[in-house]
């Protein structure tokens, strides 16, 4: 069955691969399967078509045959369910990979998401100078707990993973504050995501689509 | 093999069962596990024995043999695949399941927590009362989408699931607020949630942790 999946038409980052549809195209490149993408629009999002595939108006959303999905974690997690390549075979690993997926997207990415809003949706408004300190702390608390789990390590359990996959993408939201880069260890993981090869094909995608004329 | 999750010692709400072992305790209802609980005071929940459980220093985990997890939504996911009573057998209803779990955790639970974190961790700061408005409004367009897409059905996809748990343990954050209130279908969905015997049984078992002598 073929698989169609939602970009925005323009993403907002101009094609830095921060939009959440980079996130399942990398899982479709790990596991070498081809996918259509339908681009939509801004105002789409918001009308009755695009909202019954996802009610929040937001990319990417899943299709293939009879299932829709949104939630790029519940996307992902299908996508590694249906092809070898994203989760171990023992299922212990496979419980521990499933728990680094909700932790990037639980855990993690929370933190981020404030940093984001507080940068975007309120950097204009006269409190930014002086809660920016707590956001960014309360973010660093958590990315020091992350970096002491895991310490030299390659991945996070083993091999790589979905869980992974997510964690990797969720701190590459990161990268425009530069506070990865407090984080050595964490900044050499997420090189380690964008090196491979399934990553960059999935980035190049993207970034054709929000670059073309 | 037995089943051990940790809990608060005691909870910072005093038994209202929002602290997230109430979450894990419903699920093992549903399925009719036993399990014990550890319970952990403040202070042990940054040393290195329970870090070595959870990196983030958080309760609940699952120990099971030699498998341990944290992370809520893993350890609810955990319990769903290895007993019936949270998953749907077909394979598409299953995938929009996880879904739920994922959008309960990923796309409700960071407005809720923004909105928590205003009121408890910046609540005595000068920016309070300006700043309240937009984080209330951030939410409130998500719990009209998710509103929306519920309409008068019982339960988010047929069946109740892990998917209906999650976003119900997720919404009774906001009673404090009021603001469930304000949406009476999710207030009615909820209280569904709350008036199924396993979320009775796991409720009173939180209680009386939080009201022992």
């Amino acid at each position: 069955m073929s698989i169609t999946i939602t970009a925005f038409e323009r993403s907002p980052d101009g094609g830095k691969g921060l939009a959440r549809d980079t996130r399942v195209r990398w899982a479709l490149e790990e596991v070498s399967q081809p996918y259509e993408v339908r681009l939509v629009p801004f105002p789409a999002l918001k009308q009755a078509a695009h909202l019954a595939l996802n009610p929040f108006g937001q990319i990417p959303t899943y299709e293939e045959g009879d299932l829709v999905l949104f939630e790029t974690g519940a996307i992902v997690f299908h996508i590694a369910e249906q092809h070898a390549g994203l989760m171990p075979g023992d299922a212990n690993a496979r419980a521990r990979a499933v728990m680094w997926m909700f932790a990037a997207l639980n855990s993690v990415e929370p933190a981020i998401l404030e940093l984001v809003t507080a940068r975007l949706l309120e950097g204009d408004k006269p409190w930014r100078e002086a809660r920016m300190p707590l956001v960014e702390n309360r973010l660093r608390s958590r990315l020091d707990q992350l970096a002491s789990r895991l310490g030299e390590a390659d991945w996070l359990d083993g091999a790589f993973s979905a869980g992974d996959l997510l964690m990797v993408s969720v701190l590459l939201r990161l990268r425009p504050s530069g506070m990865l880069d407090e984080f050595p260890n964490l900044a050499a993981y997420v090189a380690r995501g964008e090196a491979r090869p399934a990553y960059q094909r999935a980035f190049a995608a993207q970034l054709a689509v929000n670059t073309r004329a």
